[in-house]
Order: C-alpha cells, then structure tokens, then sequence
C-alpha cells in the first residue's frame, strides 16, 4: 500500500528551507491590457522564469535535497515528458549526482535536448507500445537509483507548494484580499502544493484547477466526487499537463481545499501564450498558460474581484510559439 | 544655455524613492546554457519586465512625479519612436494627466498601438520630411504641455539610474565580485544613469554601452573623446536605440565613467533574442537584446569573470520576432 498522505505547511515550509539560495523567488506581473481583457484585475506568477523554465525544479529540487546522503549518492530516475525531466536534471547535476530520465519519444524536441544538455542520461520509449513504469522500475533497480515521481511524492508536492507561500506573501504585498488562484494542472502536484500553502497561510485565496478540453480528469473528479480519467494520453498541445488520472496523494487535497476547475480550449492556450508575451513579455508553453486562458476568456466562471493565475511553464518548441504568434493577427 | 548638469547619486536615490511601489524590481536571470555560450557567468537584468515593458517607465515616472502639481496638471509632451512614449503615456496616466507624444509614421505597430491603449494622444510624422523638434514645441507652447525628454533630462536619467541601484544590490545578493555592466545604449540616459549609481554603489561593477553596427556613435565618441554622429536615422532593426549622437548630459557622465563600447551585428541581435527566449523565457526587442549579445558573441572584449547584461526592453512585433526565432533553427 503506498503512503498516500500528503504533506502539511510544516513540510512545505521545510521545503522552503531546502529551496532557499536555490529556486528563484518569481515575479508577480500584471499588465493594464491583460487586466481589460479579463475584466478585473490579473495577477500572473511568472513560474516560466524558474530555472529550467517550469515550477518542476522546485519539487526536483525538495526531493533530491531530502533524501539520505548515501541514497541520493546513487542518482535519481524520473519519467516525464519534459518540464519535470529537466528539473531532476539540473537538480541532480547541482547535488553531483547521476540521474536518469525516461522520455517519451515524441517529447518536444527542446525538452529533451535541455535533459541531455543538463546532464541526464535520457532512455527514450515509445508512449503507444512501450510499459514505462516496467523499463522504469527495471533500470531503477539495476543501478540503486531513487525514483522521482511527478506528483504523488510528499517532498515533491512541498517543494511545488512553496509557490502557494511566494503567491501568500505577494499577494499581500499587492494588497489583494480576495481572489481565486487559477494553476495548470496535470497531475495535480502543483495545484495541491498551492492549495496547502495557502489553507495556512491566505484563506482569502483559493487554488483552482484549470485544464486543457479532453484532459479534464481533475475537473470531472472534483464535481464527481470520485477518481476520473481520460480517454486519450495525446492530442492537445498543452503536453506538459496530460496527465491520465489525478495523483492519489493529490486529489483528497484538491477536494479538500479547490474550488470548481475550468476547461480551456487549445485555441484559448494558444491565445493566451500570445497575449502572454506581447503584454508581459514572458514565454510560455501552452500547457502553462492555460490558467491564464482561463482567467481570459473564462471569467464568467470566476467570481472574484482579483484573480491570479500561476504562469506554470515556458519550454515550447519555435514552431509551436510562432503558430500561436499568428492568433495576435488572425 | 541648456544645462547640462547630470543627476548626483542624491537625485537618483530621490528618483527611487518616488518610483517606490510604481515600478518594479526587475529580476535577474540566469541560465547554465547562456553561461556555455559566453565562456562566464551571464547575469540578466531583465527590464523587459518592467510596467511597458521597457526601463523607459522608471525615467517617465522619475520625470512626471518630480513637476510641480499645477506644471504636471496641464500635461506632458515627448518624442519616441516607442519604449518612451509607453513609458512617458502610462506614467502621466496614473499621475490623471494628459500626454501627447510625437511619434515617427514608421514606428512599430505595436509601439504606437500600444501608446494609444495607454490614453496617450498621438501625432504622427514623417522621419524623412518633418521637422519633428518644431512640430513638438508648437504643440507643447499651444497647449502648455511640459516636454519630457528621452535621455538629456535630469530625473530621466536619475529614474533610469534606478536600475543601477537594483543591480547594486543584486549584485551582492548573488555573490558578484567583479563584472562589467553591459547596456543596450541610445541617447544614453540608462548608461549614464546606471554608471552613476555603480559609482556609488558598486565600484567593481563597471557600466559599458552596447549599440547596433552603423549606430555606435557613443563608442565612437568614448574612443575619441569628441561627440560623434551616425551617418544614418534607420537601417537597423534596433529601432530602439537609434539616437543620431550621444547627450549633451550623458556623454560627459560615460566618458567619466564607462568602459570602452562593444558593437553588435543585427544578426547578433536577433539570435540574443532568440536564446533570450528559450533560455531566459523573456522577451527582447532586438534593440533590448544587444547587451546581451555583446556577452554571448565578444566575450573577447570582456575581462571581467561576470558579466551583467540589462535587457532592456521588449516591444517588438510578431514578425520580427518570429524572424528571430527562425535563427534557431539556422
């Protein structure tokens, strides 16, 4: 039976202990432009300026700092599709020790470019024929690595909440006092992180899930009640968060302590990265703008005065970005 | 007699405590990749972040919130091809002031669009044939506007000196003992003004401007120790810091106190963006980003084991950037 407990604010708190001096502190940004769009005030956490351009260094981060000396001196493994690779890459080259990263072979060529230029060893699968978590476990146990999970890891789920506690204190800084906080979600470690953090630290704020259409298995969980999952693990361009199923370390957080979830369509990520970078002169990946889409085009599901939207990642392949350029001018 | 009197480090500390919660302070960036490229430490004073997306709004700010009430009350005026004129229209904006600015017909669209959103009032002239100097104090004796200059103002360069003052301290946050400072140069009121708050601040850090190939008069005029000219107004796709000579105020301030200039190739400039944007996750126009490319492309004429670039702006079209992305891929 695995422990299915999720940390609590001391964990996190620990984590950002672990973090300090390492992950980066992210901007809150706001533009007039974005603010008429949405028709209240926005607030973007620019996560996409983390190092390795995604929140996923931070939960990288937590874990690999956390573990015994002797074990992490035996390196780390993770699967991912690309933003959680990279965060265990430069996470386990700044400890000194090896990691290895399971890839899907159609990852975003960038992704897997900067997990190889970051130092991991990368294994790449085929998503439609191969059984990850065998190859995975296999090379695991051949070589003593430790695995690092994406989401349903306490340490990793504390490391990504440590944005929920940047979010409370600038929040306050900004003097906003009622919003809801709209976060990519896939797994569900970031939005249950953030939901944690902020049960202790601002309960004026509220995390929410956000989504990309067809991939909605948190949303649909939430309103039901019970574990949800999608009919396809590929076909929308926000592959950062295509995630099967929620976490079961994650999901009793977020029906816990989320409100409802929003659905976006691919076109309004796409817009969003666009917007995203004329207005705040960030880069987004689709997967990491769509809380911002959310916040666009969907505020008749927001009832707050304010909303913030975690800005969750920035790695996207030139071709991907100019297409979504294009929508500035359709 | 104009006076020519720069700003001291008082004005400069004045000019920050008035932009105190209307700016923001900008974050300094890194990447492992960017430190691969340029054989050192890189360190990214990203201005492109700034409210306008450009450090023109610490200037305009500096300026506007410095007039006398019943002065600022009957509006300002200034002249910009761009970053300037956003600068100069949100800031009288939030100050409940009128701005008109005088713009070129060939500006970027976005720049102009933009300056309109902003509640500016905008004219429109002809580089080649108008006299712009004229049109401008027509305009400012018949409504009573105050002109706000670009660079050879004392509370321009005083607010822009803000920036050195941020990266003073950051500087010491991160444990930088020794670096230029390098900075994407026009008229050179950021120059100047980051210089004289290094002077202060950080005398280990050492401001130098960068400029475009066919626009290096301030370098020119450092070497020669006489004021220079550009053959040329346009011709770069660095439109914005294609000043045609140095200030009467700030080239004294550089010749005092600047290292030697570093000149760049366009086609420099459009990688710098490009690496900006899958490195840094920022972005650049092509005139923010030549600091940069000085770092990654003549690290020759550094000594230094840091390197501070200020990036220092990032209004820049869809299909220039678009340009610029494709260099990737060269």
């Amino acid at each position: 039976m695995p422990n299915t407990t999720a940390p609590d604010i001391t964990a996190i708190e620990a984590a950002a202990r672990r973090l300090e001096g390492h992950a980066r502190r992210t901007p809150l940004l706001t533009s007039p432009f974005l603010d008429e769009i949405a028709g209240r005030r926005v607030f973007i956490k620019a996560e996409c300026l983390q190092h390795t351009g995604s929140f996923k260094f931070r939960g990288a981060w937590s874990a690999i700092s956390g573990l015994e000396n002797e074990i992490r001196a035996k390196g780390v493994i993770a699967c991912s599709s690309g933003n959680h690779a990279q965060g265990v890459a430069l996470a386990a080259r700044q400890h000194g020790v090896p990691a290895v990263i399971v890839m899907p072979s159609d990852a975003p060529r960038m992704k897997v470019a900067n997990t190889r230029a970051l130092g991991a060893e990368v294994v790449l699968y085929d998503r439609l024929t191969a059984d990850r978590d065998a190859l995975t476990e296999t090379l695991a146990a051949e070589r003593g690595l430790t695995l690092i999970k994406p989401f349903d890891d306490r340490r990793v789920i504390a490391g990504q909440g440590t944005t929920g506690l940047e979010i409370a204190e600038q929040a306050a800084e900004d003097g906003i006092t009622d919003a809801d906080v709209l976060v990519c979600c896939g797994g569900g470690g970031l939005t249950a992180g953030i939901a944690l953090a902020l049960e202790s630290r601002s309960t004026h704020l509220r995390a929410r899930p956000v989504e990309p259409a067809g991939f909605d298995d948190v949303t649909r969980s939430l309103a039901t009640g019970t574990r949800q999952r999608n009919a396809s693990n590929a076909g929308s361009v926000c592959d950062a968060i295509l995630t099967p199923t929620p976490g079961l370390m994650t999901l009793p957080v977020m029906a816990r302590l989320c409100g409802p979830g929003i659905i976006v369509t691919d076109e309004e990520a796409m817009r969003a990265v666009a917007l995203a970078w004329s207005r705040l002169k960030i880069v987004l990946e689709p997967g990491g703008a769509v809380a911002l889409a959310a916040a666009l085009f969907h505020g008749e599901r927001i009832k707050t005065s304010d909303v913030i939207c975690v800005a969750s990642g920035g790695n996207v392949d030139p071709d991907v970005f100019t297409r979504a350029l294009a929508t500035l001018t359709d």
